[in-house]
Order: C-alpha cells, then structure tokens, then sequence
C-alpha cells in the first residue's frame, strides 16, 4: 500500500497531509452535509502550524501561555478536527465518524467549550478573525503585566486561518484597522486565497487588491505561492516573526477541493463531494481507495511529536513560572488566579460599600461609570472602553491610562467607531482569559454588533457591554439615535442577561452581577437622563434593590394588599412610582415592582415569582419606553403595556416621550383600563 | 455692516459660506443641542456642490434624473438643513429656527420624507455613504435601460459626504469594495478628514491610510487640501468628473468648529458652542455678533440662482424626455411609471394564477424562487441578490443576466460576503426610485444587516429582504447557523413585515404582499426543507391562503366549534397539522391557525381577530421553532408555546428539532396541558 509504506520526511509529510485530507472528506461524507474542499486545501497549512510553529501542549489545552488557533473560516471544521485528532487532543476518531451528528462534539461548526483546543465558535464569517485581535491584544497586556523579575510567564501568538469571506465582512476590516493600530505584531493571519466563492470565482464580488488594503492599514503583507509547498510556509511564518511591530498577513494560494474532480470550483465549496469522487480523489493521493478515516501508523507516530513538544514547551513555562513565583510571588499567584477565571477577594467591597442616601439625581451611565470606578482598584484584570463615545459612555478608567502600541500597561481602549469589531474584540480577550473587558456604545448601535453579542451568548463568554442612551428620553438626536426594539430583541436572544437598572443602587447591583458572571455576557441598559436614587431604608443597597432576583417589590401597596401592580424597569420605573402615588390617592392599593433583568425573574422559583406578581393580581400595568414586544408575559391577559409600538421622535426627552405615550398620566389611564377589565371579569 | 456689504465674488462666496456656517451654529445653539462644529467645516464644500455642481432643482425635489446628494454623517444634519433652506426647498427659517423640536421637520438627524431634498435617513454611522452605493448602482441600472433613441434621459451623479466615523464603520468597508468591483464612477465621496472624534484626535483608534485603502478597493483618490479653498474643491470635481470607470474619494481637509475657540477640538463636535463662543466665533467671520438666523440679502440673491439653474436642467431634460417619448414611447411611459413607484397593470397575473393542487412538495426557498421568477418577466424594475448565497437563497432570476461593471443590463447582483452593505445598498436602490430590489442571505445573518433593515424601516422604504433557512430544521450546519431569537427581534422592530409562509401558497403570496408595500420593508424567513402544498379546495390560492390579513383558519375543528386552537408559522403549520389529526382522534376538537405574519394580523380588525382567534377558546397552543418570546400575545395566559428558548444543536434537521422539543408529541403535550388549565378554571 503506498500510502503507509515507510515514508522520507517529505513522504511523510505528504502522509500526514493526506490523512487530514481524506479524513475531512470521509467526515464530510459520512455525515452528508458540510464543506470538504476547505479543509482538504488547507490541510498542508494546517499540517505544518498544528506540527511545528504552534506552541500548544494536547496535555493542557488551557495552558495560559498556549499560542491561540482560530479557524476563522470554521466551516472548515473538519481541518481543526483532524488536527485535534492526530495531535492528541480529547478528539477520538468516533468523533470524526459522528460529525455533524446529535449530541456528538463535532459540530457543523467549531463551539468554544465542545472541544479542547477549539478556542473560538466559528462559522459566522469574519468573527474568528475579529476576536482573534481581542485574543492578541490580551497577550499584550497581559505580556506587560507579568513578564517581570526576569521571566517571561506570556509570550504566545495568535494564528487565524481566514477565508475570503472573512476578509469581506465588515467586522473584520474593522478589527483589521485596530489591530494595527494597536500594534499587534503577534498576531499572523493566513488568508486562504481560493478565488472561489459560493456564487462562483471571487471575480463575480471580490477584485479588490487584498493585499494593499492590508498594507494600508498597517499590516506586513507576506505571500505564499503554493501551499503545498511546505517550506513557503515556514519561510512566510519566519519572517512574519520578525516583524513585532505590525500584525502579518499571509496570502495563501491554495486551491479549494484539491485533487478532487471538483478541485477550484465553488461545488468543492458546501456539499459532500459524493463516494465517486471521495473514491478517485483517494486514487490521485495514491491512498487506498475503500479507506475510511484511515491514519496511517506513521502519521500517528509523526503526530506524536507534537506531545513532546507541548510537554517541552510547558516545562520550558514551568521554569519561567518559578522565576517569577520566586521574584514576584504575588504577581505569580494573579496571573493564576486570572486564568483561572477566580475573582480576588474583596472585590466588590466598595461597590456594596457605596450608599446613595444622600445622593442627588444621576443618570444610571453616569452611576455605572462610578460602578466601573468603585471596582477598578480591586480588579485588576478589568479593562474595557468604548466605539468613540467615551464621553458619553462614561465607560473611562479613571488614571487607567490608554492601552496603546507604545503602550500596554493602561486598561482605557479606545475601539474608534467600529461597534462590531470592539463586541468580537471584547468576546475574543474574554475567551483569552485573564482579563475581563467590557465595551460601551449607545443602545441603538447594539444592532451594529448585534452578531458578536449572539456569539458570546452562543460562547458562554461573560463579556460585558454597556449600552447608554437607552430610550427616547435621549431627546434630541431622534429616531435615528432613539431605541424602541433593542430591548426586546436582546431579551429575545437565549443566555444573555439585559439588565436595565433604574437608579443608583440597581446599578451598582448590575455591574456587580453582570461581574460575577461566568458563563452568559450581560447588556447593560443606562440612561442618559437623570434619575433619583432609591431610598430602600434597609442596612444594604443590594440587599434592597435584589437586582439579582431580576425583579422586586419596591414600593408596597398601602395596607399591603395590592388591587394593582405596576412593573417597570429603568427610567419608567420613576413613572411607575409617580403613578402609583396617583392611583393610591385615588384610592387604588398599589404596588410598583421594579423588574431590571426578565431573564432573572424568568429563572427565579415559583415561590418569588408570584411573591412578586401574585397571581391574584391580575390588574397588572408594564411600563417601559421602549417596544412593547413580549411584556404580556408579565402583565396577562388583563393586563396592559404602557410602550412604544413606533419609531421615536426628535424632541427634547421628556417632549418626545410625552408625545409617545409614555408619561404618569399614560400609566394611570392603562391602570384603570387594567382594572376595568378586572372589575368586568368578577362581575 | 461687514457682512451685507455688496460682494466681489470671492466675498460674495464667503458671505454665503459664513451664512450656512452662522445658521447651524445658530441652530444648535437654539436648540441647546446638536453638532456644530462639522457644518461650519463643510460648509464651503456645501455652498460650492449646491450652488455650481448639484444637478437639481428645488421646484422639483423629486425629479428623477437629479443627483442624489447624501449627507451620511447625518449629525451635521445643520448643513443640509441650511442649504435647503438657502436653495429654495421647502425649508423655512422658522424650520431652522425650531432645529430638534417636537413635530419640527428639521429633526436631529435628517430624515427620509421628512423634508424634500432630504435623500436618505441618516445619522447611524456608515449607512448613508453604503446606500449611495445603491443609488449610484440605480443609476447605472436605469441608464442603461432608458437611454433609447438618442436621448439621455437617466445621468446623474451621487455625491456623498462622509466622516471619518462612516469611513471607519464595516458596512462601508463592504459597500466600498463592491462600488469599485460595479465601476460606480459617478459616485463621488468627500470624506470629512477633521482628524478629529469624538474621543480624541483620530490618532488615538485610526491611523491607517484611508487613501491607500480605497485605491486597493479600486477607486479614484483626490485630495483637497484645504475646503475653504474654492477652486480646489472646483478642481476636484473636474477631475473627478473624469473617470467615469471608478468611484472617486475625496480626501478634504477641514477644521472642526473652524473660526470658533473650539476649532479641532472633540469639544465642536457634539455640543452647543455655547453663546459666548457664537458671539466670538461670528466676531471672527465678520459677521454682526448679535445676529441671529441671519441671512444676507446678497447671499438670498446668489441661491436665486440655484433655482435657475434648477430650471434649466429641468428643461434640458424635458427636452430629452421628448426625444424618447418620440422614439420609444412606451419606454418613456415606462420610466415614468416605475419612477411614480406604481406597479406595471397585470404585475402578478402569473403568481395569482399559479396553483399547487398537484404539485409535490418544496421548501419555501424553493417557492420564493418560483415567485420571483414568476414575477420578472412581468416587473422589469425587479432587481435583486444574494450575499454570495444565490444557489442556497434561491434569488436568481433565471436569464436575467448579472450586473456588473462591464454590463448594467442584468438584474441579478453579487452582494459578495458582504450581507451589512447588501441591506444599505437595497435601502439605496429603493430610496432612488425606478427599481425594485431584494436581497438575500440566510436568516441567521439578518443579523449582520439589521441596522439597514431598521433603516429601511424607519425611512418608510419597501425594501424586501429575502432570510432563507429559517430555523434549527436546516440542521448540521449547528447553532451558528440556526436562527433562534431573529423572528421575535424582527417582529419586535416598528414597521417591518416579518412574512413566514408555510408552503408554496402562501409564499406566492407573502411575494405578492411584500411587492405591493410602499412604504415598509419586508422580512421573508422562509425554509431550507421541503414542505408539502396546501390543498385550500377554492377557487384560488390566494382567496383561500389570506397571508395578507396576517392569520387564517387553515382547518377548522371538526364540527366548527374548536376546544382548542392551534397557531403556527411557517413549517411548523406542518406539525400543528398532524398534532391536530391526532386530537382530534382522541377527540378534541381543534382549530389550525396559519399565521404568516403576526404584525398584518394585529393590523386587522377586531372582528377578523377574534373570528381567527375566539376569545372564548382560552385553549391555544402557539408552535415555532424559534424563540417562544412574544407568542404570549396570542396565546393568552392560559394558553402554551411549544418554541425553542436555548441555542440550537447540530444534527440533521429532524432530529434538532426533535432533541429541541419541536415535534407533534411536543404540541400534543403542550395541548394538554392548555386544556387542563381551562378545564381546571372552568372547574
């Protein structure tokens, strides 16, 4: 048999690219679904970063100082789970038999935390690439924290592999812009230069000169030729690491589906090639045509390699861990507390310390910036910034310095006004480890990054991200500017907290939640308008405000026997407070329950669910300035929801949100609609 | 008084420039909100395009052969706002003078419809430069078909003012690239260089060489290296005027807050100057220091000729109108109508008359392929497109030929992978009037464009987009691909159609509904499995599937009094068929609602509703396979939601949905337990 016959190194080598090939067309195959003309193009790409340039240790795919692989192009997963394979990762070859099967951690397309060694979800086109630079910016900073006492503890690169399609997103020519203004010399991007697309050739969308626009944004462009020519690919990786300055981009010339009768065309691109072709693609590899996900011994034994390496390179960090355990105990023990994702203690002591009994009115961003400030001493592994909106944001670290090229060691970024780029930044520092980095815009433009946000819910990636601005009351700048649906279609999006705290305290509360968070990122909602604290009279402002619980009793029904309830969240639950003074003057006991998080509420046992909204009550009133989408599942059939079911309006605040219905005089007026239709019921 | 001394024309000039640039600051400052700094920057790039470049003419704000100018940093919404105003729009002093006020047509951002000369909603950064890609591809389009018979009826230019912010924003990135790919030469782009955001100088997020970016795209770069020089910005356009082959980038110095103490400051960017500062600013231009909306006799004189020229085009054109009415009259007749926007007589002859008594089954896809296909030849305005997904959107109009930059007669469009700038190029195309356009992508990446379908929203622009493999049943492909939360999202934005059919009927239909809006975009979510026809036993198809009241009695219960009502969307119609087949056997009687489209029902009247929807059949179950939020409406607080609340799964199709709980088992579950809850009430 040719293909295991005992091979030279360049045979074997050949051998190993072979298996990553035919095991990705035999996965594809199998499963009768997914893309195999990636995957068998990439394979010699693949091949020689998995076996010589990654510095990656199979016996601890969560070494903190592990180079970082994405598969930005992820509907080539069959690559990454060929090399997981053959490099010794938990990936058995039932795996790759069960691709794109239920409940098998194959997926169609690469999930963070499905596999080891997968470090980013992939398959929307130009995320991988994007977070990829919140990954190399994360080693930056964290290389210039705890490189000290003669050590060097971070020291890694990140390598993206990345399609045509990456390169044609927006995403990623934002992120692409920042990632050389920062100066990310260590980041090394492949771009697989297949000229094929779905539709046809890249003539048909895509003649830009690729190459000179990454020249443009600051990036050293390498090339490589034929990337079966695996000395290319060592020369290319060579040189782009002795340039620390910029971040590299390798043009790769390769040909989707090689080999294969459908070799450079875009039907190599998305189905199964079919057992015909899979038959005489083996026969042009010279591989046993009946194969099925064969691994030749010597591929095996090839791969073994690449244990050893991963355990040198781990004693290698081990040395450099004691150096500076013994120079800097301290640091040594932060760093291992960062990656393990352990918050220090005392952390949020300022935070709970923080009272608002005396304070004036402030607009929740303005308290959410206190929030980021109050914690910002404790936490040191905080950072974060905003889409050039800082000032208004209020997002700054005070005294935390930018984080520049020049210049690592401050935790302010400024993302520019590239919304989608700094949310898939945000995710990809978050999926580093050891930071925790936040990103702020106005509500509206969470539409602009509205794919990273789903990507960090899909990720389980706690990242945070502060939306300011969050309803009409914005005033001026109008409809444009003004959110109405945000809301609801955040909440509408599974594992993410939408938290919109309605003064000081819940604010302080949600900052403090959205913090302790491991596995959901969190939406911020904050106002721009000024807001009265809540006086809860009780010794804590958390325990008060039970922002946790995601909705509470705020103001109890005189004699405690509420006929009505009002919920609301943020800014409307002043209104909500307003009206219910109306209503009980009027002689209607009424409770105001102020619910900042549903999802919370939703999660809470039935127990303080209905304490909160006692099934009883069937007078229920919502009010929120925003869409009214989704809030009859806490107000009933009864019940009624004081919104927004339109665009906004260019107005001073409060004009525009009198105009739109939202006001004291709205909410009593559907309180007495809610409590008709009660009254008609019982009679 | 300096300022109303009779002008040279070089003063004269100057006169009308500090004119704009003391009314937007005047504005502003009234307003106590707004952006100064920028209009007093471009306001010499303004007065010269309105006063010698513009092709347009204000008594005729709608012709259709005038360039397009669009403002796309909307912010300095001041400028346009004035020279509307100084050109003899329909915009007053009094307009100006009540800048960002309730029911004021000069809203904070300029918006579509709102005042005429107002071309395109603008404000979100990065949409107004990407929809003037759209307008200059209209252009192309409509030329190449209507300049017959020796007349040039359609040739005009776009001419575009954008900021850094819109340079920085992905969807212009995509939508630049594609401009050069389509050889828009005339598609002119002044890009603000201020060197100044709001954070800071750009120095502190952007660094790259935009110039040599947009050279790699493909286009003409010019400069200018001074916008208060006259001549320069004259010279530019001449040459840009040259090359009609490339859109053409001009690289325009300019000062923020020019003449004012905040001259490039972030501080003239988003704030009132202040009164001190206006009074020092106008000290500087020689203008009367106390004036306010002050406008020069001499510079109302010089607008005059605006008008002129106005007329003078207007009549060259008529000329040309002549020409072609003589020699291909009913192409003449033709442009008129589709610039009129009305539908051609007989448009949906062949979709009405398309029946599928007898044919097998087909994914929606596959219908709204058919339905395009059926309408083209019909509809020559249609035009339309995939983001690099044709063969899977099923978008291509068969023999329509493809647009592209050698030839314009074509009507199908290459988005590329570049689905954010195919929604703003849509909303172009749309907003110039004379076309018709869709585009397509999977429904999972609306969110990548869902700031331009919000956009097309709220400028009242029916743009169509096409959101095929619209739910977990598309399988493999696994949770970054299969949309969860993209229905309720949609559903939850103001004046969107969300239009799920459910098999070849209804989705001939939803086509013709979503052609016959004017004045809202539609959202079709339509399936990558085949789905069997209904078989509505009527005359038509039409008359018996009611997709345009929103919902409809698909099967009436057995006996025609329903215990119970099943609601369904799109595929899941299919399931809550066959869950109402096995009730009705175990004996209840029950009711199938087809609910394409949940806005269109809420639209109808109370009688429609209930006679859908009985209020007294408390027993409902809604089933989709998405995300259950929102569905409370409908089902009422007795009823159930049989949807998926989690992220989806890779497997093949049944199976997801299956393991995610869609399933006739699922819906007879649910409809159990709906019907104990009544029966248990009613106890």
């Amino acid at each position: 048999m040719d293909a295991t016959a005992t091979a030279a190194p360049a045979a074997l080598d050949t051998l190993c690219v072979n298996t990553i090939r035919t095991l990705s067309m035999d996965g594809v195959q199998r499963a009768n679904s997914g893309h195999p003309g990636t995957p068998m193009a990439l394979a010699p790409l693949g091949h020689r970063i998995f076996t010589r340039h990654l510095k990656h240790d199979p016996a601890d795919p969560a070494w903190a100082d592990r180079d970082r692989f994405v598969l930005s192009c992820g509907h080539a997963s069959m690559l990454l789970y060929s090399l997981l394979h053959l490099s010794g990762y938990g990936v058995s070859l039932d795996d790759l038999r069960n691709f794109r099967q239920l409940h098998s951690p194959t997926a169609g397309h690469p999930e963070l935390g499905e596999l080891p060694g997968v470090e980013y979800t992939t398959g929307p086109l130009g995320q991988g690439v994007s977070a990829a630079v919140g990954m190399a910016l994360a080693e930056r900073v964290l290389a210039d924290r705890f490189n000290r006492g003669g050590a060097t503890v971070i020291d890694h690169r990140t390598w993206v592999i990345a399609s045509d399609g990456d390169l044609m997103e927006g995403v990623a020519q934002e992120s692409a812009s920042l990632a050389a203004h920062l100066g990310l010399g260590k980041l090394v991007v492949f771009w697989d230069d297949n000229r094929i697309t779905i539709d046809g050739t890249t003539e048909v969308s895509f003649t830009e000169d690729v190459a000179a626009r990454y020249a443009a944004y600051g990036w050293q462009v390498l090339h490589i030729e034929d990337v079966d020519d695996l000395e290319a690919i060592d020369a290319a990786i060579a040189e782009a690491r002795t340039d620390e300055a910029r971040p590299t981009l390798v043009v790769t010339r390769t040909h989707i589906g090689i080999g294969s009768p459908r070799q450079d065309t875009p039907q190599a691109h998305g189905e199964p090639l079919g057992a015909e072709n899979v038959r005489l693609t083996k026969q042009a590899y010279g591989w046993p045509e009946d194969s099925d996900f064969l691994v030749p011994d010597e591929v095996r034994e090839a791969y073994a390699s690449v244990a050893e390496r991963g355990a040198e390179a781990g004693a290698a960090w081990d040395e450099q861990m004691a150096r500076l355990r013994a120079a800097e105990p301290e640091l040594a023990a932060e760093l291992q507390r960062r990656m393990s994702g352990t918050m220090p203690d005392g952390w949020a002591d300022d935070l709970v310390a923080t009272q608002f009994e005396d304070a004036g009115p402030a607009a929740t961003r303005q308290s959410s910036g206190q929030a980021i400030n109050l914690v910002a001493p404790r936490l040191p592994e905080l950072i974060g910034g905003s889409a050039d909106l800082a000032g208004s944001n209020l997002t700054t670290i005070k005294d935390g310095g930018d984080i520049t090229a020049a210049d690592a060691s401050g935790r302010n970024l400024h993302f520019g006004i590239r919304e989608h780029a700094m949310g898939a930044i945000i995710n990809g520092i978050t999926a580093h480890g050891g930071l925790r980095a936040f990103g702020g815009t106005f509500l509206i433009f969470s539409d602009y990054l509205r794919p990273a946000i789903r990507l960090a819910a899909l990720s389980k990636l706690p990242s945070i991200f502060v939306f300011t601005h969050d309803s009409v009351y914005l005033g001026e700048d109008g409809p444009t500017h003004q959110p109405i649906e945000q809301l609801a279609s955040l909440r509408a999006m599974p594992n993410l907290l939408v938290l919109r705290p309605a003064e000081a305290n819940e604010t302080l509360a949600a900052w403090k939640l959205a913090l302790e968070q491991t596995d959901r990122p969190v939406a911020l909602a904050l106002t721009r308008q000024k807001l009265a604290p809540f006086h809860y009279g009780g010794d804590s402002r958390l325990e008060g405000s039970s922002v946790e619980r995601g909705a509470y009793v705020l103001r109890e029904a005189t004699g405690g026997t509420p006929e009505l309830v009002l919920i609301a969240t943020g800014s409307e639950v002043h209104t909500a407070l307003d009206a219910a003074t109306r209503l009980e003057e009027d002689g209607t006991p009424t409770r105001v329950v102020s619910m900042p998080c549903q999802e919370l509420f939703v999660e809470q046992p039935r127990e303080w669910r209905e304490a909160v909204l006692p099934p009883t009550v069937r007078a229920r009133v919502a009010v929120e300035a925003a869409a009214t989408f989704g809030w009859e599942r806490f107000v009933g059939d009864a019940g009624e929801v004081v919104g927004i079911d339109r665009f906004g309006i260019s107005a001073p605040g409060e004009e525009a949100a009198t105009a739109l219905g939202i006001s004291v005089d709205g909410v009593v007026s559907a309180a007495h609609r809610t409590l008709a239709t009660v009254h008609g019921e019982a009679r």
